[in-house]
């Protein structure tokens, strides 16, 4: 390996893909200016991000080949173009929350300023997001098992997803912290 | 800039002091492994990442000076230690069940394996993560605005979250998409 960047695009774990698909920081944070901050030209996020031209053009074009963003002509009817999250990269909205709440609560101390994100029609904070199982039950760290299934949905099958590209299809185990 | 690292840890933004705080998605990779495979032994995250020994430690060394993992003994009574997450670590949960539940929807193609996650009580898929209002009402995109505040929890005082550094104080604006 040795610094080396590993593609886990083939990986049997949703996370990994993710990973592979998004690609860095840097691309989670042009999301988050598309999908927050209302931004669309390549300046507009060339300035929030204060990234390097080149980099944010690889970034962008990357997005763009993975589905996430794609380019329209600008909407003052000018030559240029703009990136607009597709569907796809909209439904990343809830990862973008998912974050933010968690920074919330862990990453800023007693006093210091911070954004707390909150309801458009009342002004109020919003709810704390929460993993539900159908029924309504809240569920934690160790009250999740994993099973592979096809994504035709057939019969699930239980299997061990695995971080190794090339054992995807080890035994099944309950997805339990150990703790 | 030029690939030179800027660190974000004085960021307005949560989203943005989250990937200064985790550091890269290899770390990200160490949290699930923690979180969903129960993995605590250094040799255990390697096995499982296939990242260089040095590589491995830098990270794991920085989650702990990050307050997201912190080492034990081991478990068996030897003289290893474990890795675990720590309160802070383990909120992480939900971040990763978010990214999880968009993988699954986005990135696996009809008729592939995927890792489908259930309930462990009733083998049944969870239900999808939503963001809502403290009301219920289910909240997308463009239905939350962002308000700074102290994080005691004064008076909401509207402001616009910047992504640059040195520019944490301009003014409000509703953290709407433009589509």
């Amino acid at each position: 390996m040795k610094g080396k960047r590993r593609s886990f695009a083939a990986d049997a774990c949703p996370i990994a893909r993710t990973v592979d698909t998004i690609g860095d920081w840097w691309s989670l944070l042009i999301i988050r200016d598309a999908a927050l901050g209302g931004k669309r030209r390549f300046g507009e996020f060339q300035k929030s991000l204060g990234l390097a031209k080149n980099i944010l053009a690889v970034r962008l074009r990357k997005l763009v080949s993975r589905g996430i963003m794609e380019t329209v002509p600008a909407s003052d009817g000018s030559a240029y173009h703009e990136y607009v999250l597709t569907e796809k990269g909209q439904r990343l909205h809830l990862v973008l929350m998912a974050i933010w709440q968690w920074a919330e609560t862990s990453l800023f101390a007693p006093g210091e300023m911070q954004g707390v994100l909150c309801d458009q029609q009342n002004g109020e904070p919003v709810a704390p997001m929460e993993l539900r199982a159908r029924d309504g039950r809240v569920l934690r760290i160790g009250d999740t098992i994993l099973r592979r299934d096809l994504r035709t949905g057939s019969a699930p099958k239980k299997h061990r997803w695995s971080a190794k590209r090339r054992s995807p299809s080890k035994r099944s185990t309950a997805l339990n912290a150990t703790r």
